[in-house]
């Protein structure tokens, strides 16, 4: 083996491969020198599907399988079919799946099915269109429909929190700070709801805006830029932040995930609730 | 026990949570007669704040951890803990990390941190911008940048399914089909994108938009719900999609993921990527 191990990783599913991406991604988080090529089969509905994924695979490279397959029959195709072949195949799921059964003596459902069209799941997708219609200080007449109202001044990342936060079914206003414009909202009516303030680290501002305004070919808007503007904007939502006691986040070295984790915090803590939102 | 188990299920990361509670609610979808309750526990940075979890537990209840906790200490303390409490604590990660240990003789970083502001991090950020700002056939000028293209009636959960797909790193537009309005897009232009149409089944159609008029009390839009235009505005979109050889997904009976799942497919297939996209 060289210098960097290179790994094929085959993320297989016949569902949407959501949950075996999202716990791929995280393992091989903790392998920073490993070279990992990613290949996604979602939707893997048949066994001819599966003798198609592994014909596919170089045999002279470094594999692992990884899958989430809720049909018996196909997945015990998928793991005869890879031992046959001497490819590793790792189950995401099974473990959890055998514990829980155990611990409570129940057992699994013959014929699960995921993501089906559920209360929670008509619920996300009006969380995604009210945020949508939302962004960008849009539609304020309807705040009320809001769980949370996020205010920054531009390009600390209110959209895609805002979208992040939908996806986990919290319906999203956010509104943008605008340099000697008046916030547009009256701050007395949102008095029961949870509203939290973004702020940046000044210089990493001006980088991201430059940035920015590079990516659009328009470099002459010098105020968007200046140090002055962007630290008079950033200085006046702490203010506003603080006059009104609502929580203040320091998106400069956080990732999206990390800023709406720390909000939904902040909405548990405010509606009560014990570490996050119950479901059935 | 009684009819239904009950369990309290308490999802804990020093992280955003975020494969844990994937991982979590689709291992419960294989037991629908379970009635679970979901504690989410995200940023859990300090062993008081593992104290804090653990005695917010109700032991008289059944009662599982599941956790993905980066930092060894923390989480051979919320193991000790949870053990001293009787209480059943399920790793997500661990069997995973140590498969591609072993298959690569490769020991794991001791310092992993998750979701770092990598390239493929901004990225997304990047396709989540662009999508928003091109929801509903918003900013046509620059078309060009878009991944992929999505074509529909009002209704057919074009924005939730782009938002989806951005948030997987896709820059999506999506525009609205509307009855005898030309498609706002120069198909010839396109002939190099993935442009997908969306259609559905006219009854069910129908059904959501009543629904929708209801919600924003106005149910004074007749054509909006008869069924001669519903039928009309479909079959167009089915005519243009044909005529264009654009894939046409009906989305009658599927979620956004499994609708998105499908998409990626098409791109995969237009650009020749075997399963999925390649990422390091």
């Amino acid at each position: 083996m060289g210098e960097k191990a290179i790994l094929d990783l085959h993320l297989v599913s016949d569902s949407t491969c959501e949950t075996v991406v999202s716990v791929a991604r995280a393992a091989v988080e903790h392998f920073k020198s490993l070279e990992v090529n990613e290949f996604v089969w979602s939707l893997v509905g048949s066994k001819s599907h599966v003798d198609r994924i592994i014909s596919s695979i170089d045999r002279k490279r470094n594999n692992l399988i990884m899958y989430t397959v809720l049909d018996d029959d196909l997945r015990e195709y998928l793991k005869k079919k890879a031992e046959a072949y001497n490819i590793r195949c790792i189950p995401i799921l099974s473990h959890i799946i055998r514990e829980i059964s155990c611990y409570l003596s129940v057992a699994k459902d013959p014929n699960a099915h995921p993501h089906r069209l559920s209360d929670e799941y008509f619920n996300r997708i009006e969380a995604i269109n009210y945020t949508i219609a939302h962004d960008d200080g849009q539609s304020l007449w309807d705040i009320d429909g809001a769980d949370i109202i996020i205010v920054g001044v531009s390009r600390t990342s209110k959209s895609p929190t805002s979208i992040y936060l939908a996806y986990r079914g919290y319906k999203v206003v956010n509104i943008p700070f605008v340099h000697s414009i008046t916030l547009p909202i009256d701050s007395a009516a949102l008095a029961d709801k949870l509203v939290v303030g973004l702020t940046i680290d000044i210089d990493r501002l001006i980088q991201i805006r430059r940035n920015r305004l590079i990516s659009m070919k328009n470099q002459s808007n010098c105020n968007y830029i200046s140090y002055e503007q962007v630290e008079q904007e950033i200085s006046e939502v702490n203010r506003i932040c603080m006059k009104n006691q609502w929580p203040l986040i320091d998106v400069t070295q956080k990732s999206i995930e990390e800023t709406a984790a720390t909000i939904i915090q902040f909405f548990n803590r405010k509606n009560n609730k014990i570490g996050g939102d119950a479901f059935c």
